[in-house]
């Protein structure tokens, strides 16, 4: 009998060309499914919900995988981490991509397409000290933010707005650029700065631009009441740089609009 | 005029075969000598005090570096960082290796030789939870370990001892197997256990089977009054396994003795 199975999944972005799968290079997609495939005995293809970039890590990506599997539900995330993690390298524990979850949805559900809001969060390291170890895993930037301006800037990016100042170009052609962000926290911890952003779509490098945007905010380049004008003007060439990809971590998907963080607040 | 310098360097080993400079692999020290020799424009060579396998860290390795050079040593580890950081990826804003210290010592000075004592940190994750982000910086344990035995047996660990049974084959041939560890402490917080360990020098993968014998006594394999005897039996075969490289950090390197952790205490 057919199944929809619905997989979540962690990794570590660092030596992905990205998510979607591309011949020739290593991308979570195509190992994901190689493995999956391994375990099934037989080629599995899945839809991702979000087709992060090259470096971009995630918590609780989302895909959906159809088709006959003898191998029961519970077993099939232990099957795949195995093998995961023992082609990387010797006495690794874990490899850079695991299966954290994994649970039957009805044939019509799909992981993308059902997505009601997600979550991504950027971290920002705010200090001279650069650390080796955190190089792939944040933004480091040495000199000081001002984090009460930038949460000023980021009041006005709350909300439903065409935010075609905030898309980069070479991403999937959109009917439309507005979109609605429900939430934009900055959450600060000793030299680290967390933007946490949720909406019910972003963009492409939408939330990369938004940090940037707010970086130079909180540097000062850019007003902190500027920001709605920015919107308003729907030019990219008035936000900021685009914030590099390893500071990038995909967060959370919602299916269901009351669990999304700030809808309805 | 010839000029020693004392370098101070972080790494993050994953990506490396080691320190030592191998034709045709990335290590360390190659890594490190092309970028000083790119800076100073002519061929270098440095000497390191550790010799740190595939995938171990550091916080604080040294090496000297001698020669005459046109740069003056507070503009050296600028540069050489720049050049570390810029030749690996796009907007990185550090490399895997990081000189966090330069300074100048007299001729006869030797980053190795001089050394009276370094100290070694060895992280372990004791969690059910995996996660991606930590495969490459410690060992992951999820059988919980038992903390207190493993204390008892590290007070046995620690003074003078003939440590055979703690040296793997494969090193460089030592004129004696005895050495002194100064102190072995063990620190918990939450799920992390960090073993620390200081002493006049170390055999080869020693650290890495100490670990091993600690994490075995933590899990009731090996009784904590029975690692005395282990050593007595200078039997590598009767100590723990070697545990995997990526918990292990090179953390300090000593030239004055009574800067040593535990030495006179």
């Amino acid at each position: 009998m057919e199944r929809n199975l619905l997989l979540t999944i962690e990794y570590d972005g660092t030596d992905f060309s990205g998510w979607q799968r591309q011949p020739g290079r290593p991308t979570v997609q195509g190992t994901l499914e190689s493995a999956l495939s391994a375990v099934c005995g037989k080629e599995i293809r899945i839809d991702g919900t979000s087709r992060t970039d090259a470096g971009v890590h995630a918590y609780r990506q989302r895909a959906t995988l159809k088709g006959e599997f003898g191998i029961p539900t519970e077993r099939l995330a232990l099957a795949v981490n195995h093998r995961l993690a023992g082609g990387m390298r010797g006495k690794m524990a874990a490899g850079p991509i695991r299966v954290t979850d994994v649970c039957e949805k009805p044939m019509n559900f799909h992981a993308r397409f059902d997505a009601k809001g997600k979550t991504y969060i950027y971290k920002i390291r705010n200090s001279e000290n650069m650390d080796v170890f955190q190089r792939n895993y944040c933004y480091q930037i040495p000199r000081p933010l001002d984090l009460p301006a930038m949460k000023l800037a980021a009041e006005q990016i709350t909300g439903t707005h065409d935010f075609q100042c905030f898309q980069a170009s070479g991403g999937t052609e959109r009917e439309t650029t507005v979109r609605t962000i429900y939430k934009l926290e900055l959450r600060q911890a000793g030299s680290d700065i967390q933007i946490w952003v949720t909406g019910d779509g972003f963009l492409y490098n939408m939330v990369r631009i938004i940090t940037g945007t707010l970086v130079e905010v909180g540097m000062g380049k850019i007003p902190p009441t500027a920001v709605a004008s920015i919107i308003e003007s729907e030019d990219r060439q008035n936000a900021g740089h685009t914030a590099p990809p390893q500071g990038l971590y995909l967060g959370e998907i919602y299916y269901e609009l009351q669990e999304v963080p700030g809808y309805d607040e």
